[in-house]
């Protein structure tokens, strides 16, 4: 049976030494969250994914979800009591402004206990993460009217959101959907067609599933320009804004799918639904972008945390299972053989996951932290530069910590060998959820071209020479620090990779786009490197920092930081290269085939 | 539903344009293996794969082997007459010599039907696979009244074989096994242990099982120097040599694991089974490792196959599924939208996997044949520089290829957007089959161990250098040749790289043997650039001599194989530099923190 310990250390460390999130007290909501209260939150969050939810991961995969012929949806043992559970203790309303019955903690904090969450059991914690996704895009773009009707009883968890945009044949061009809406005498709309793979879509967890749906209303253009976002509950509401007459949509079946078998991915059948509209006709795609792009934050921290997870079983493993002798000379003579972490290779897998782990934790919360700082502050300037860099970091963590979170699971299987493939030891588990995180929300191929088509160019290009600049001052301030130097000197050398490939784009994607097309998988994975290699400057800095002071006496932390920062430098950096001489390659050797020719 | 057309034109080029295998006419058995009869034994075998493997393959997956309480085991619906059939055609046989009922072909057409049976349903392929391997051991190691036994029957498929080396507490590590045997007066032994993961270890296809088991006989000494290898018939013998009375194994369950459902992994309990000695006392592992080299490169030829199957459909499916337009203008203006054929990115992932898919056939045949040379060849020299090639390459097979194998089939997946995460298309049924091939047989970790610490330095270093000496010799040929050019250079480099790293394990590892172990893996997948780059600089050789003679009028086959050698130079070859460089940062940061540190 695999198990799970939430690194509430290793988010502290972050949250307090790395980013000492206590400057940001000016911000609103920012001013009670003490170290102290940080940790009683993250202890808490953490009790609940060890001791609620990872019990329940393994039951999950097992049975499923269930449909019956009337189109209700069971979900597997507990799930509802946990759900209870999660509710009642408020998690579902953490990151939420106070009016709508939230918190108002920071996403920072926010994004760590998700973490928690989907490292416990990630098909679990789909259900509030849909609701928190439709919830923040409800908040920007709802009428107040619409938002008081639906936000706090989702907030509460009472209610839960869904987001509905694939369609048969269309999934990553939404400008091909076909889901109608027709205007009524009321105001309201009638919808109708065929929405597929809706996560959580439907369940027995909430009295009321809140679906933000896209569709095209009766004569609009053609094309993402003639799209509208809807909202359309489960129950209809009656004039006391209580679920009452059943509307509409139906799920008409359950995908059965490689993993996440605890989420219920549902193909809903829309007739005739009662829908309200959201914001502006024709403008529903910028409106679900809101909730997008916090899905895409989401599911970037999905990668993480199987990573995570699967990191801690294969490190639990390696140390009991015994097997082989050390090359080195035999380390445990009153065994049999030695444990295998005493093997170089077994320690590569190890490193590279830790080291990816702890950087891409990192990232995730500076990134949240941003989010904050665009959300709350009051500072225009700081507001729109928070905004941009969380622009375009968000296709780089979407992208690039599921690509290299589902590798890493694949690693963590292989070091159970033939047991990392029988389920009972739930390794392969993990390898199947994290796989769709590469998949939903995106896939990481449009990721890629978002980072390369959308967010580089973007405002002039303003927002990657932002990060250039930040990433470029911090090498340069710590560039003669002889104990920076091992750090600093990769760094900076990926970075001149980095901005190289950027002016390369720049120079070959205008003349040929299919060069940008070509380069934008390595040069997303590139920009990983770089993001992870700040991460791991900023965390070198801090763990000299408490070095240098004493850290309370314990500074083991603090030195395994600077050997972790050390590997993967040393290790994971050089791939900087491969990456740039692959991008200047250019189109031409993939785009000369005719199609025939595959 | 998933699809497959076996690739018998690019075997075909393999054996007679660039292997020019009627120039090995000499030895036994290659006399009458025309370029016509190749053609049509490879069409038959692409037949058998595509119209009766490939259509239980899902069903397989589905339904997977059932055990009764008895400890009977049923396969899914549909094997055993498809097991019928693949037997009466003789395709078990064709590798083995005549006098056991075989055709004695060459083990490289065999290893090309492997690939396409293993293409079209692999938990399948492994019912025959695992026999092979054990003809194979039996072959050199038992004695001549053992072999005209069992040998005449497993090679008919009227038996099947499985091989027996894992138990509970010991896969890597052999030398800890218990399973024991006991002689009795009639010189057979009484066997007793249990044996997990055994791969066909008990089904309903076939009238009897010869398990090939690794037991200690008493009294004999701990580790790898006490084992002896044994035959446990499931069904013991009467004096006319058929199967008679239930021997003392049992299959106690089945595991359920991620993937190739169709092939039963049995746990075996032994309680007193009769077995027989094969070969010497206390040298089974010897024997055993026969089985292991046969069956490593059986699994390596899975993972190609598994990435050329997922590699046909995720075309297929580029070329039908629309969506989104061409970044460099429209392609399809009558239709809504462009196949997603278009984009340069699903384009650099179809031509991933594509020069893979080639160079990695074009390596296990070039290493089959060199098997072949070894067994028939009636020159010394010959024959032991053709083993020392097959076992330098054995490690390359089995690791480079299942885990690049793996990936391919993860990227094909991903093409797929979400329908690749659900079951039906059966995308994801590749991903977890392929998954089993980087574990069993030795793990991937394994392989790289062996290719470091045991076949490098084997011999002071022959066969390495005899490699490197052929791929040298062949750049230093074309070298000059304006158009063999953009493929001289990158691999040039790529072996220098190689080289240096070679050079670097001499001077580090010895005085370090972690420092060995740490770059193992990066070694191993450097050693495959450097041999697929070899492989495609043949190819090319072969295609420009095509191209020069006309190629009776149909040059296409020869240009596209020109675009894919240059994709993958270009492309591919650049890692060669980031596994050096890893490589050369040695053990230290991996073997500095504590177990507990982890």
């Amino acid at each position: 049976m695999p198990t799970y310990r939430a690194p509430v250390e290793e988010s502290l460390f972050i949250l307090n030494d790395v980013l000492n999130i206590e400057r940001y007290n000016n911000l609103p909501g920012f001013a009670e969250v003490t170290p102290d209260m940080m940790e009683a939150i993250l202890g808490e969050a953490g009790k609940l994914a060890q001791e609620v939810l990872q019990p329940l991961n393994q039951v999950g995969d097992h049975e499923g979800c269930v449909r019956a012929d009337d189109g209700s949806v069971k979900t597997p043992t507990g799930f509802k009591e946990a759900y209870d559970t999660y509710c009642e203790s408020g998690w579902g309303g953490m990151p939420f402004p106070e009016e709508f019955g939230g918190q108002n903690l920071p996403a920072a904090l926010n994004a760590v206990v998700g973490e928690y969450v989907a490292s416990a059991n990630m098909a679990f914690g789909m259900y509030p993460g849909l609701t928190s996704g439709a919830i923040a895009a409800l908040i920007e773009h709802a009428s107040d009217d619409q938002k008081q009707t639906y936000v706090p009883k989702m907030v509460s968890g009472e209610w839960s959101g869904t987001m509905n945009l694939t369609e048969p044949h269309c999934g990553t061009d939404l400008g091909l959907l076909r889901t109608k809406a027709v205007l009524q005498d009321d105001g309201s709309y009638k919808i109708s067609g065929q929405k597929i793979f809706i996560s959580a879509g439907e369940h027995d967890l909430t009295s009321n599933i809140i679906h933000l749906v896209l569709a095209r209303i009766e004569g609009a253009p053609e094309g993402v320009d003639g799209i509208s976002l809807f909202i359309v509950p489960k129950f209809v509401l009656d004039a006391d804004g209580n679920p009452a007459e059943r509307n509409g949509v139906v799920c008409g079946s359950l995908e059965e799918k490689m993993g996440i078998h605890g989420n219920s991915t549902a193909v809903l059948n829309y007739d005739d639904a009662t829908g309200y509209l959201v914001g502006t006709e024709n403008r529903g795609l910028k409106a679900m972008f809101v909730m997008m792009n916090e899905a895409r934050l989401g599911v970037g921290v999905q990668g993480l945390a199987q990573s995570e997870v699967a990191y801690q079983n294969a490190v639990d493993y390696a140390k009991e299972r015994v097997q082989g002798r050390s090359i080195s000379g035999v380390k445990e003579p009153e065994k049999k053989a030695d444990p295998i972490i005493v093997h170089p290779d077994v320690r590569r897998v190890l490193m590279t996951i830790k080291s990816f782990n702890e950087a891409a934790r990192a990232l995730v919360i500076w990134t949240a932290l941003k989010g904050d700082i665009h959300r709350r502050s009051d500072d225009e300037e700081a507001r729109q530069a928070a905004d941009d860099m969380m622009g375009l970091l968000t296709p780089v963590i979407k992208g690039v910590i599921t690509d290299k979170g589902f590798d890493n699971t694949v690693m963590a299987q292989q070091m159970y060998g033939g047991h990392g493939y029988v389920a009972e030891w739930g390794m392969e588990q993990f390898v199947r959820d994290a796989r769709i995180a590469m998949i939903y929300e995106g896939a990481n191929g449009i990721q890629a071209l978002d980072l390369v088509g959308r967010k580089l160019p973007s405002k002039g290009g303003r927002a990657v020479q932002a990060y250039f600049k930040e990433v470029g001052t911090f090498c340069s301030t710590h560039k003669d620090d002889e104990k920076m130097k091992p750090f600093i000197e990769p760094l900076s050398k990926a970075l001149t990779d980095l901005q190289t490939a950027t002016m390369w784009l720049v120079q070959n994607g205008v003349q040929n786009p299919d060069n940008a097309g070509a380069a934008s998988m390595d040069y997303m994975h590139l920009f990983g490197l770089v993001a992870f290699g700040h991460m791991w400057g900023l965390m070198v800095v801090a763990a000299h920092e408490r070095l240098a002071d004493g850290a309370n006496g314990s500074t083991e932390f603090y030195e395994k930081k600077l050997v972790t920062a050390r590997f993967y430098m040393e290790r994971i950096m050089p791939e900087s290269s491969a990456h740039l001489a692959r991008i200047e390659t250019g189109a031409e050797t993939m785009m000369t085939l005719d199609a025939e020719a595959f």
